[in-house]
Parts: C-alpha cells; sequence; structure tokens
C-alpha cells in the first residue's frame, strides 16, 4: 500500500479554506499513486485553535467540510486526518477516517498536553482504550494503529520524566499492529526533531512495526511548526523524512505484511552528524523566517516595518524581514537620537543597503525636546533618569506605528530574551510591533545565529531565500561592537547588566529550568548578582505581559507557555 | 465546636508572608474561643499561583512554613488550610490539617476546573476518593466533610451544565457527614455570590447537614476574589455570611450533633430582594475599588496617575483610584487636542475638583505638529486617517507613561468592554497602563455604575471609601454627553460603531455565550450590522493581546479566559 504523508500548512480557524487545501494535497497524493492519506492533528482546524473550539457553530462547520471532502475526494484514496469529535458529554482530539462519499470517526486523542503552551484538557476528554483499523491491501489487509501526537510521548528514558498514566503505544502491542499512525502538530523546538524520530523509534522498535509520523507545518501566532514529517522501520532507524518548514505531500510504500518484503536501507542513523551545529543553526533560521512570513501573511501584511538602530537585534530581525517578505516588502527607519553613535548609524545604513532594504533617517531631537518642554510644566523639570530614557524610545515607538499605520505594514519587534527576561526594554517603546521576531533568542544566541548566516555555512539557505549569497550580510562592524541601547551618553549594555555570556546560561536556569536562585549559588554562580537578576526577572513580568507575540524556540518562551503572576512575592 | 471562617487576603507566592498573616488571623480566632479555623484554598500560597507552582524550591518553602505554623499556632486550635501536596506523581490541590506541633494532608481537591481563567490541570492531578475527617467535639466527635472550591460545583439544575464526572458531595453521603467543609478561591463574577450559595445550599440538603463555605479575598492581578464566605444550614438556609471584598475572621458555633441542637433561624432567604439591583452594583463597586487597591498595592504602588478626557470612562477610573488609593496619592493629567471640546475639558477639571484630585492641562498640539513634520518626510505628507488619530492617543500616552515613571505610579488604562471588543482604543496609547481598571464593563455597565454612583444608593458606599458622600460626583455632563474619542472635528463614536444600547447585547452574545454571527441574525440582528461587528471584534485581537490585564467581572473576560488565535480566519 503506497501511503502518503501530507504535510499542511493550515490557518487556524479557516475549516473551508484548509478543506480546500487537504483536498488539493490528496489530488496530488492520489496523483502518486498512494491508496492512503495521512493528514496531521486538527487538520481541518489548524492548530492550535484555542478558544474557537468553544464555537458550536464551528463544530457544526467542520461536519459539513468533512461532507464536502468525502464527496470529492479522488478515487481510490482514503484520508485519515484529525479533527474534532464532538459528543453530548464534551469534545475529543480525533481522527476520521474519510473515504469515498463517507467519513467516520476511528479514534481519539489519549494523552492530551496540558504543560508549556498546550491546554487541552480545557477543551478536549481523553480517549480511554486503544485504537486501530484495517484496511484492505493488495487482497490482504493492513491493521493501523491510530496515535495522535502526545500519544507517542511515552518513554520516560527518552523523554527524561514519567509521562502520564496511559501507555497508548504498549496497549497496541497484543494487537498485531502492522504500521504505527501518528498525527501530530508538534511545535519546533531546539533537539524537538530528534526526541520526536527516537519517541517514535522506540514505538517502532516496542511495536515492532513501522511508524509514520506526520507533522503540521508553519507559523500559527507564536508557535511555529517545522514539519519534519517522517517515517521508521521497524527496527528503529529512519526510512524517510520530509522537509523542515515548507508543505509536502510525499508517499512511503507500505510492505504487505510489512515484515515480508524487505525495508529500503535507512535514511541516517538516529545520531548526531559531526554537521548538526550548523544544522541545528539552518533550522532556526528556517523556522524563524517561516513563522515571521506566516504571521504577516496569515494577519494580512504583505509589508512589514522595523526600526534599524546599527545594532545585532534589529539587524538580524532585518535579515529574517527581507528573507520572509522580501526586500521589497520591508522598509526601516532609523531614528538617532543625540545619543546614537555616528557608527552604529553608518552600520544601520550599510545593512539596509546591503539588504536592498528602503530606509530612511528620521531624528528624533526635536520632538525629545518637545516632549521635554511640555512635560516641564507639570513635572517641574525635564524628565531624568529612566524616564528620560523611556521617552526616547517610545517616541521611536510612536513613530514606528505611525508609518506603520498609515501604510499598513506589520511592524516588527527586535528585542531578544535576554532583554526582555531582564525588562532591558521599554514597553509602549522598541517593544512595540505585532511580532516580537527574535524574542526566544538570548543575547548570546542572536550573536551565534548572526555569525552563523555570515559564514560560508548558511549560504545555501541565503540563497533559498532571496538574500545575497556571497560576503557577510550583518558584517563585522555589528556583529563584533559592544551591546549598548544608546539612550545616554556612551552607555552600554555593560553598565547595568552582567556580560551575557555570563547572564544567559544563569537566565535559562531560572527561565527553562524553573531554578531557585539558591539553586544557582550552590552551582557557583554569585549570590548577588543571582539577586540582582532574580529580582529584575521578577519585576518584568508586567513588561512581559503586555508583550508582542514572541515566536517560540526554546522549551520555555514568554508567552502562553509562560503563566506567571504580577503582582507576586515571597 | 466553634468553628472560625478565615477570610484572608494572600500575595500570591508570598508563602512566608501569607503564613504569619494566617497565623495572626488564628490567634483572632482562638481569641474568639474557636476550636477550629478554616483558611481558603491554596492560602499559603495565593490563588493562582500560576506557574509559580513549576518551581521546586517554593514547594520545599511550603513545608518550611507549614511546619513553622503547627509550631506556633494558638493551644487548642486546629487549622484547615489549602495547600500543596506534592508526590512523585505530581502535585495535588490538597487539604491539611495544621494542630500544635504537627501537619498533616487530609484531603485532595477532585474537580479541577480547566474553563475560563482555570488551568488546574496544568499543574494538579485529581484526588479520586471522598475525603473526611473525624475532630474530637465536646466529648463526642465532629465528622467533617471535606471539599475544595470546584467540588461543590455538581448540581446541573443550578448550573445550567452537566458537570464534571465526579460527584464529590454525592459520594459521601454514605459516611454520616456532620459537616460540610468548603475551601474555596472563586473570583468574583456577576450573581456569583448567589450561585455559590445555592451550590451550597443543595449540597446542605443533600448531606442533610451545614456546609461551611471559606472563600478567599483580594485582588490578585485580574482576578478579584470577592470574599463573600458563608454558613448554610441542613435544609439549605443561609445562617450567617462574611463581608464582601474585606478580609474578615468570624466564628460560628456548630450543634453536636448538629442536629440535636436548634439551629438558629436563618439570616435571610437565598432569593433577590427588590433591592438587588442596588446591591449588585454596590457590591460590583466594591469589587472594583478592591481590586485596583490590591493590584497597585501588591505591585508596590502608592499612587495612580490616569489621563482625564472630560468622558464617562475616565470619569469613572478616577472615581475608583480615589476611593481605591486616597485623592491625595492620585494625579491625572488632562491633554487636550485642537479637537478636545472645551465642554470635555471643563468637564474633567470640575470632576477633579470634586475629588480633590490633582490635575494638570498638558495640551499636546505642539507635539502633534512636531510629529506631523518628523513623519512628512518618510510619509510624503502628514499622517492621515487612523493614523492620524491613533498618534494623538499615543503622544497622550508617552506623556502618561513619563510622569509615571518619574514619579513611581501605577497608570490607570480606563478603557472599557466595548472598545476592546472592537478595536476602539489605540495600542501604545489609550491602552497604556499597568492595569484596565474597567476593562471588563460594557459601555452601558459603565454608564450604569455612573449612575449608580451619582446617585443616592451610593452614598453609604461613597462614604466608606472616603469619597464625597453628597451631590453628585462624576456629575450630569460628562454622564449625559455622546461618547466621542474626539480624535477629529466633531467625532461621535456612533459616527463609526451602533448605538451602544445595540452593540453591546450582540457583543456579550459574541464574547460571552461564543455565539455566531448566524445565531445573533436569527435572533433579529441585522445582517450587515452584525457581520461589521464580528470583523470588528475578529480583528482586533492582536490589540487585546497586548492589553494591560483587565479586572475580571463577568463571565468571559478580556485576558487569561480568553484565549484566541490572532491569525486566525474561517
Amino acid at each position: 500500500m503506497r501511503i502518503a504523508l501530507i504535510q499542511s500548512n493550515p490557518l487556524v480557524g479557516d475549516l473551508n479554506g484548509n478543506r480546500a487545501a487537504l483536498q488539493q494535497h490528496c489530488v496530488q497524493a492520489a496523483a502518486q499513486g498512494a491508496q492512503l492519506a495521512l493528514a496531521p492533528e486538527l487538520a481541518l482546524w489548524g492548530y492550535p485553535p484555542r478558544d474557537l473550539l468553544l464555537r458550536p457553530a464551528l463544530l457544526e462547520e467542520q461536519d459539513r467540510q468533512l461532507d464536502q471532502l468525502c464527496r470529492e475526494l479522488p478515487p481510490g484514496l482514503r484520508l485519515l486526518a484529525g479533527v474534532v469529535e464532538a459528543q453530548a458529554e464534551g469534545l475529543y482530539n480525533a481522527m476520521a477516517l474519510v473515504e469515498a462519499g463517507q467519513w467516520r470517526l476511528v479514534a481519539r486523542k489519549r494523552l492530551l498536553p496540558t504543560y508549556d503552551v498546550f491546554d487541552e484538557l480545557r477543551y478536549f476528554r481523553s480517549g480511554e482504550q486503544p485504537y486501530w483499523l484495517d484496511l484492505p491491501s493488495d487482497g490482504g489487509k493492513l491493521r493501523l494503529g491510530l496515535s495522535l501526537c502526545e500519544d507517542l510521548w511515552v518513554s520516560p528514558d527518552i523523554l527524561g520524566y514519567q509521562p502520564q498514566d496511559q501507555d497508548p503505544v504498549g496497549d497496541l502491542q497484543p494487537f498485531g499492529i502492522d504500521l504505527l499512525i501518528n498525527l501530530s502538530a508538534s511545535p519546533y523546538g531546539h533537539g524537538k526533531r530528534a526526541l520526536r524520530q527516537q519517541l517514535a523509534s522506540a514505538a517502532a522498535r516496542r511495536l515492532q512495526c513501522p511508524v509514520l509520523y506526520v507533522n503540521q507545518v508553519g507559523g500559527n501566532d507564536e508557535l511555529i511548526f517545522d514539519g519534519n514529517s517522517f517515517v521508521i522501520a521497524p527496527n528503529g532507524a529512519l526510512l524517510c523524512t520530509l522537509p523542515c518548514a515548507s508543505s509536502a505531500v510525499a508517499c512511503w510504500e507500505a510492505p504487505t505484511p510489512p515484515t515480508a518484503a524487505p525495508l529500503p536501507p535507512p535514511l541516517n542513523p538516529l545520531i548526531s552528524s559531526p554537521a548538526e551545529p550548523d544544522r541545528d543553526l539552518a533550522e532556526l533560521w528556517q523556522v524563524l523566517v517561516l513563522g515571521l512570513r506566516d504571521y504577516a501573511h496569515k494577519c494580512g501584511f504583505r509589508q512589514a516595518l522595523l526600526g534599524l538602530s546599527g545594532g545585532i537585534d534589529s539587524a538580524l530581525v532585518a535579515c529574517l524581514a527581507v528573507a520572509a517578505l522580501g526586500a521589497e516588502q520591508g522598509r526601516a527607519l532609523l531614528m538617532p537620537s543625540p545619543y546614537s553613535s555616528l557608527g552604529s548609524l553608518e552600520d544601520a545604513e550599510a545593512l539596509a543597503q546591503r539588504l536592498g532594504l528602503r530606509h530612511d533617517r528620521l531624528p528624533i531631537a526635536a520632538l525629545m525636546a518637545g516632549f521635554d518642554q511640555g512635560l516641564s510644566s507639570v513635572l517641574g523639570g525635564q524628565p531624568q533618569g529612566l524616564s528620560a530614557e523611556n521617552l526616547q524610545a517610545r517616541i521611536r515607538g510612536t513613530l514606528l506605528m505611525a508609518v506603520a499605520n498609515q501604510e499598513g505594514q506589520l511592524l516588527l519587534a527586535t528585542g531578544n530574551k535576554s532583554e526582555l527576561a531582564v525588562g532591558y526594554c521599554t514597553l509602549y517603546g522598541d517593544m512595540n510591533g505585532g511580532l516580537a521576531v527574535i524574542g526566544d533568542l538570548y543575547k548570546t544566541e542572536v550573536f551565534a545565529l548572526a555569525r552563523w548566516l555570515d559564514s560560508g555555512a548558511a549560504a545555501a539557505q541565503r540563497r533559498a531565500c532571496g538574500l545575497p549569497a556571497e560576503g557577510e550580510l550583518i558584517g563585522a562592524a555589528i556583529r563584533d561592537k559592544p551591546p549598548s541601547a544608546e539612550l545616554r551618553p556612551n552607555q552600554k549594555d555593560s553598565d547595568s547588566l552582567p556580560d551575557y555570556g555570563l547572564l544567559d546560561p544563569l537566565l535559562k536556569r531560572l527561565v527553562e529550568d524553573h531554578a531557585s536562585p539558591e539553586d544557582l549559588v550552590a552551582e557557583g554562580a554569585d549570590r548577588q548578582e543571582v539577586e540582582r537578576i532574580w529580582g529584575l526577572l521578577r519585576r518584568a513580568e508586567f513588561k512581559r505581559r503586555q508583550a508582542a507575540p514572541v515566536l517560540k524556540l526554546s522549551a520555555r518562551a514568554f508567552g502562553t507557555g509562560w503563566r506567571m503572576p504580577i503582582a507576586a512575592g515571597g
């Protein structure tokens, strides 16, 4: 039996559009000779549908779309797709078998994640039995084990923690499964591709059958689904992979029965090759481009705007914007204050020129003076200290929003995770924007990605997204200068913060691992430093609550997966 | 046995401070002769602790605090309090019995809410058996049924929906319970007090025993816990109530066995009295004052700042700020543009004078001209239309933030729910602020609360929070003028929006009930109007994602209980 893996990129809640796209993918699959096609978890809805699931009208709409889908399915093709099952007692995250002229529900998701960004128990009930399905195949039959996303996440030795009480993989063991299907919507995370493959590999070995893993692709708000669907052999080896960060339909030939025919040799072993660090950065780049492009396009924006300071953060975001939307769709404003260095301004202009990005200078000194004058009457003097620094950032943020509003552009926020963590950023100022593109990259990670982008290793990626492939893009002048907000004379980030090389690992422990200051001191960090960082991290919660959506890359991004009280003590 | 109900106001995550406060409450309870004291759900943590529960260090800290609490408990007093139980398999939302020199876990919460603002299955596992406890009492013993908050929410006829599968109240029936204890952290909502009493009343009748319901009080970020703890008689009648919106310790004498001694007459019947609408508005006022005061104080602010436009929204917020923090702790800026009417300016000043609120005029015409000039060079002309309107709001927002930063004030956002719903508000402009005080009141509700506040019915409440008790506060000039943003000449809200009397009920159906446009058309609304509102509601999601925390009052507030995708179709 030839099986097509449909790695589709849905728009959340657009049931009609997603159905139409799925139908097209099915036509492609049939053209490739597939008898069975697999679409991701909640394929008609797009993952995560969030509170759209609470709208009864959309649940009815889904059934109409499924009716249409089965009427228009290419002859001879069956489709397994993620759907919502509505019962009197509640909803299930389910799987439908769609055939010519009919569809029916065949499985329910059993393990419902509620950690990090996931809220599935807000919407769904758990399936409580193993699910499988017999399909006719070349005169015989093929028994498919059916699972949805988290149902595969059951191996404590791989996960490093004890998963939920049920074992959907183990429960299938008595039933002589020929193939295990997993329909997923698994967002990108560092190391996640390998983790998924390891989990599927373990399942393949436990069930002694191939595993077909189909993931959603595309950016949906802060989540980026990287695709990277794959097939695993019964011995655990990787047989076939779909691309990272683009939609695709690919076929795999299932032997009937699978063990009778020899399996093709594995594609590559599940270990890190020497090129992994570069591959990781290439993948990181790809998902960032995808996340930015999809957020813009799915929100209806063709164009993006950003403030270009001459620093590394806005430089990297400019490169991503040009890669995602095209140089002609981008615009940059350079808004020097009296504290901006000439070097920064020149670096920013040179970068914009290298990128072919439209850019304008718009000095803010006169507006600063206007605010100082206006505020003097109510403050009894000009704004001082942080108030004066924030004012500059807010003048810039207001200028950017005026241009973005007038020209219908998506404003991109350029702050990084280190800044968001310690509050080294201005609410309603440089935090302005519809999307915080690199808000889940620590400063040291921003440097690493910039170095990679400027290196020969990135040439193929740069070419693929229309960036100049030769020479440095960001350049040493921007990469190597000491980080500075340039909000007062000769200011450096290191005046108020530890070196990022020191800061970032501590932040990672506090944010990603929920470690305590005591833990860090026990690990050798300086107590005073740790307590200062801890205080900064906690006091910045009110800023993060109003931050733009942050493209999620790490195990714990600021956003829907970080739920901290603002008014808190202890 | 004399039982004390401790209605405490914790600071989330401040385990040490909350333990110390609880200890003081226990001293008061003992002084009143109590043998048993009851503290709310998660009393040491403050509800909701959110992702603080993921920090192992805080879980260890809790046990140290419980050790200290039991060492220092007044002699002869036992305490039942909500705690976290940490087991290898995960956490439970639990109840501890604290006695002189020892404490132990005695119950686990069984029904864990995951709807609206609640995420309990993100953190907790469910208790799976009925829990009770025998305590010695006057030579005999008293059998206490133990439940936590949602465990009482099991009556489909009262709730109007089928609750979860377990029935923690019914499961206690075989065990001869003498008293049912419910430790809660139940946030305010319109009609919620009566609902809780009805649920407890149903439980009392089912178990034929009194019910003691202890609720948390205080504002924690967007949630306001109104207290309103109570005792219900076995026949379902209300016996005793604790105050709304303030912390309190009150005692109730449990008969031993309860049915042997005659119960005191019920306090009042569980039906609406003619004064209910005024009582509802009085309670709404009280919880808003509490929510604002607690947010400010728990975030470390003594002072608040707001922009006063002469419109009803900022007028109401000014009254709330003065009530919550005191007139001398408030400051208002009047920031007229060339489009502001003289009437609005005078109305705003007169209001500030009536409130005794420090206020200054800070015209923005010069800054508008400055931005127009600067932007002309990059826009090829001055900002137009919405871009120009937003610019005015952002200049004001920047001025307010400069003053708030300089003077260490909490900036209050003054927008209402109707505006937030349809996006009739400017991100980084009038949406600026640490707290959206009336962001969960539709415009028509703002009018209603303002009318009440200006009426004789509010005299006692006004006196209680230090506002002038005589005459009108907001005044007819502000209450009766047609709503206008005054961002262009002679602008009225009704130019771009339906009358609020028409709009608000439609919004309520779309937001609170998740109704579809089709539903509203079927109910008689104009299709074109409904589709326009629907489009506005959906397109404003990106603004709401960056809005300040909104004090929650309704069944569905914009904030943590409203989880909608931004990039969405359909």
